[in-house]
């Protein structure tokens, strides 16, 4: 790993120039590893001097001399050592005085302290940063639903027109599914653990110095804010990162889902919504008058590549015996796929706050099968007044419109045959035929739930005011 | 889809003959499907009737006609409509009166009954087959854990020999990750969701009878029971069935770590585990001395086909606007992904009660190394007690050790530079250097621990009496 | 594998039943394997005879005995001796003479047979059925190219509106990329081999009998047509599959790709193309108006169960040592990929014969912007006559034009800045500025080329006439 | 993406620090990323220019101009046009007379540079660099079969004991699958295509200014080393692209089952192989004893990165109508992938140079069993002297070894059963049943045949001299 003159430009991967989100620098950088590694050392030793198996100063001096020891010099000792740990060690070894060097790391396995190390930075980093991104994402989303749930809009199934709702109703629909996954994530990071017990996982050192090593390991983690595994081997049990990982991954779909979506409503064919030129939309180098979503089609090519990572976890679930190393390069790339997700998170956001609806677009394109759509009400209705075949007969009215060009209205008003039953029809049942986009369920009610479900939610869990 | 002479040979998928559980019949079969969806038509029009919306005696009549509807008829109707859900409801409808024909599937879309009627079956199959298989593993897990608690093995890093800990203590490592991924997959059944919001999720066609249409697909629901989904489309969210998903693949891949480490276990130069001949331990067609687990590597070869289905569930979890249907056909491969899963749990388990530990083997194993194996505890004590750098140093000994020939304890032991920090020793830490097989930590205590954690937790589950 | 009153219906895999190939049956399907497998013997059997190592007559015995034997009493003996092969090589001894019996399988391990019969059964599927029904959804993509050569569309990137194209060009676009993948999996298929050997890849059995174990391996599978792996173990080098399937899994997606657009282009507010009502355009269960796309929608859903088993097959491509089994219980799902995607290639040919462009809505998509589309060769133009910003420039009059809508063109003829360039535009360039849809580039001549080039292709493959 | 102090350990993605390849940084830097883009607009203004569409001096200007253009103002103007091509241009444009200005990138659209600048890059960072790392790992596996094809070591299938083959014919089954995968990524790199046909793939802009525009495309192309796809849109096809990452994911995978083996080999029970302690085989941080292959489990790990990728590859084959960008983001994560490919290929190269066989536990481990391999030859040979049922007559004799501790070939000499059979053995079958080391068919012969083979093939290829 050569230095001289680095650069955004010298780099490879995506994640650390164009997609690079700086508020996660100090959980997810390698920088930052070093850090928590430390941190995690600091309140063994400080544990250890608790219990009286090291002295109150050695427990000092490991905490200061943690303070000032850098990525840099441990990867440099790391040459000499070809071992991580080893490497940290001795870097806060050479700052401390030579009782307090047989203190540091006292009854830890590397393990101890990287698993621990990557729970506590994991668990931050979401805490901090990216559940408060996601819990503004989910507002916008509230927000929108709120103001559009009266904007009249065509249901679309198979991609063609289907019934009514209402362009609030479409993105509740996100607001549910995006809530739900974020309380997931939510619950997941709660759920973060550490481990204080050995090489093998039966404490083997621990119980070298002290009887009650479950204890022990709970009192360390205790300063740091982790629970114990219920148990481990050298390593944690990977179910919990690995369901992180899904509901991560899971998310990042739904919001593909939400981009896709709105990409495709912006096709000038469609055009119910759109958004302003910036960063977002783009021209093209040589047709000045494209306009290209960009931003929403950055969402889906993130999803690409951080949702087949899941193949990554599912393979580092299994690790010979009390464990081997070969999730050991694959899990440093979760950092990166954690940017990835986020920097999309916050895009994500950016846009939905610039998003307009086209109202005109909507009610044009409602208009322009609005005819046909009371087949699915006419059928219906006539069914309850005791039509014996009305799905059927009302098909083939359908095919006479189309083959005709009569408004599907006027031929079912006229035809003798339904006469009898149409008088029966409620005026609201008759209102219907007339005016299909009163055929609206209870969009604009459902709407209103689910936005307050969702924002008592939020409240309750603390994570807005 | 022509028929004749149909045997199991005349198949593709393995899932239907080498490998089909005959018990997911009722659940996961084709016609068991066509039942399921009978169903829920039938508990539409109970709640239809008693709402007074069809009659009675129509209600009563679909009830009846539905116990008669095949899955061949059906077919064979779908030839002729090119719709599943429109051949079902209309083999239902041959079978009554004319009244009760148009209250078939009044105010429903194909997917109120296709979402519901799945979300039930996988339900029940999860609930009365596959959760009680799961709990049968666990128990094994449990037992072995608990007979072998005492049973000294040696721990294994990178493949390498490491510290002692016991055979039960590694089987319980699996008590406690298993249990608690059966317990997610449990927990992940009882929110399965139905729908009857209609074809694009705002109850438009149910709010022509009702006024209160989420109520009334509650009652539907609880007919079946099952709860209904927050908000809907014309399909429930698909996150619910991803994330049951996810823990299947999760578990799967649980199992096949422990597949994998009982057959490197059996290799004839350790041996440490033993599974009689028959179904799991073959023969070859040509070395007749061969004893080779192939239930074990079953297992393994079934993940490799369960664990990339998710990638197929992460796509499905994308469908535009109000739905498409490019989750259909693949949808339907979720049967078969169940059936591979539960066989593997059931041929897991009979492997399991099968095994037999050869202690004599961990024995001769553990004494290979276990010289070496006092380099741990060794330099964690001289730390202890003063040296400034007893890694470092204990490493020296050890190749010199190796270069020598001489045991780690004698070196040890004859070493003037050591003698003053050695008689501090306490009598029980001497003791480990000489007999290195009590340097187990808490290996025996935590198992039991584990194993009587999980059987409480399967007992408050009542998921064993 | 309990028998009893088999149905379809009784059945967990859809490739079983609603996606079975009947075509395929012959090598795909269980008992079709089963004689794949004794075809193999035989041809053993008859060079073991030729070399004069077993008799004639016992090489004829088994020839005789191979053809009764059957799938299902293969199952039963391997009920009792635990490994298909043996009871496969029963099979064929209870058949014959006691001299016969012991020239059985001489010299060979399971695994020659098995891979050797695979690698024969896989060739056939695809020679027979798979590659023609590829060539045949070739010939439409090149028909349909053909006949649209000259109908104008307007070209989208990024979903919107760019440059115009014609509707065969688009076409020409799959002739090639599918034609490409097509001969990819040809000249795979050329290159499946087969293996005698031996248990460890060494010829350790034949080598007891003959010199040249090597021209003995390739005299046996000259019998079946195939050639001799480079070097194998146990097993064959599992490259070769590995790379069919990818290629399968390529062509799977280029169709879904097309699937897509096709679904995209049916759209209501598109309408670029139509399919007929039927077996891939169905109507809702409840909205009689639907025209759903449900072929369409089928072939994108079974690319998502397909394309993920390249995970399965990256994993089989491990096996430690001389090999394990953790490959066989997956591998036996290939035949119901290949039957998937099989039936995915014939439902897109059938969509595509019944494809109907709609010129009529092409057209009036493309008048929709056609006004901007001449801001790229406007630019263009204008640079080349020496104006020094002219993407700049262009950029601020397409605003300028949405702004005031006002035309482009009006604006571009009326913008005094302009006249002395636009004085220097030959007529023909004039004339697109005024007529965009002859902004064409070579889309007719190019569609033309392509199509010619793949028809010869074919051609010279001898795969058409 | 601020600058400040950047710092390696500021990044998230470990392809960026602890696994960065410097070698590959002229090619898969965002800076080189850059210059091979000036390149192309480079070729595409000197062949306007001899085309006489623009003047020598533009060209020559812009040739100038673009050695002078940096990845970092490049990002700098991006931000106010929010078009990273659009920038680029900009960024030659500043450095030129007015006249020049008009001529850059005349006729081409974003992606004709984009993708045709990918194409080269590739190219050269693969003809460069890891094409030769692949050939000197090829080279080592040469080396070592070569020296070993007469080492004697138990074949291992199912894990278990199989027959006997030497140590060099193992490496020679990866000499071939190496060496064939290491051809199709030399192949596959020679068919990388660029593009000029604009921004629908029509050649719209260029057949402006030329009639030819595919002999012009052939040009440009030709000045970068290139040539131009059969068709394309605004894009490439991507099956060049999504092949070559199959085979280098092939490639990863047969790696990664090298060092699965490997691993397993020096486990202490086995110790067939061994490593010296280096950057590759480490100690533990609190085990001063443990000597962990972390060289080979950092191969294994990578591959789990590197191999879901190609999930990321087919996603991106789907692109909407003429192009969407959803695949702009995912396609920007191939040089990292690229990078950590290369990485473990080098990784990979050093632990074989340093391997070396421990002959003694090979010998000793081949003894443990010896006595009961002679069962296949004895079956074998029974049956060709008439025995009717040999495999399960040797079966029993194998039980009853087992059983009584009796050797095997003890039970068979003193088996009156058998002796007359016996009598028949050449003195050369004889002798297998008493040294069954000699049982090694041709493995010797064949080593050496396919490292011959293969040092030819790298030859012919002009990839080694």
């Amino acid at each position: 790993m050569s230095e001289g003159n680095l650069s955004r430009f010298s780099l490879f991967a995506p994640a650390d120039f164009r997609y690079y989100v700086k508020e996660l620098e100090p959980f997810l950088s390698e920088e930052s590893y070093v850090k928590y590694k430390c941190e995690v050392e600091v309140a063994l030793a400080k544990v250890l001097a608790k219990r009286g198996i090291i002295s109150e100063d050695s427990a000092k001096e490991i905490a200061l001399a943690s303070k000032r020891v850098t990525a840099e010099e441990v990867y440099n000792e790391e040459q000499r050592t070809q071992h991580d740990i080893i490497a940290l060690i001795n870097m806060i070894r050479t700052k401390i005085s030579d009782e307090a060097k047989s203190a540091v790391h006292r009854t830890a396995t590397s393990y101890d302290i990287v698993d621990t190390a990557n729970s506590k930075r994991y668990r931050d980093a979401f805490l901090k940063i990216i559940i408060p991104d996601l819990v503004s994402l989910e507002k916008v989303l509230i927000d929108i639903a709120r103001r559009e749930k009266e904007t009249v809009q065509i249901g679309r199934t198979h991609l063609q027109h289907a019934e009514p709702i209402t362009f609030g109703f479409a993105i509740s629909w996100y607001v549910s599914r995006f809530g739900k996954s974020l309380m997931k994530i939510y619950r997941s990071i709660n759920e973060m653990e550490g481990k204080f017990s050995g090489a093998v996982g039966a404490y083997n050192a621990s119980f070298l110095f002290v009887d009650d090593p479950e204890d022990f390991e709970k009192e360390v983690l205790s300063e740091l804010g982790l629970k114990p595994a219920e148990i481990s081997t050298q390593i944690i049990q990977p179910e919990n990162l690995t369901d992180l990982m899904h509901y991560v991954v899971s998310t990042s779909t739904i919001m593909s889902n939400l981009a896709d979506d709105l990409r495709n409503l912006q096709r000038p064919e469609i055009g119910e919504v759109g958004q302003p030129r910036g960063e977002d939309i783009s021209r093209s180098s040589t047709m000045p008058h494209k306009a290209n979503p960009v931003g929403l089609e950055n969402v889906e090519s993130l999803w690409k590549v951080v949702m087949p990572f899941m193949i990554t976890m599912y393979l580092d679930q299994i690790s010979n015996h009390q464990r081997d190393l070969t999730n050991s390069a694959s899990q440093r790339n979760i950092p990166q796929v954690l940017d990835l997700f986020d920097y999309s998170v916050r895009r994500m956001t950016r846009i939905l706050r610039n998003l307009r609806p086209h109202t005109h677009n909507m009610l044009r394109n409602f208009e322009m099968n609005k005819d046909k759509i009371v087949a699915e009400p006419l059928q219906l209705l006539l069914s309850s007044y005791g039509h014996p075949n009305a799905h059927e007969y009302v098909s083939k009215l359908v095919d006479k419109s189309y083959e005709t060009g009569r408004s599907l209205t006027e031929i079912v008003q006229s035809d003798p045959a339904l006469s009898l039953y149409l008088k029966k029809f409620t005026s609201r049942q008759s209102a219907i035929l007339v005016n299909p986009n009163t055929y609206l369920g209870i969009a604009s009610r459902k709407t209103e739930e689910i936005t307050n479900v969702w924002e008592q939610k939020l409240k309750e869990a603390r994570l807005i005011p």
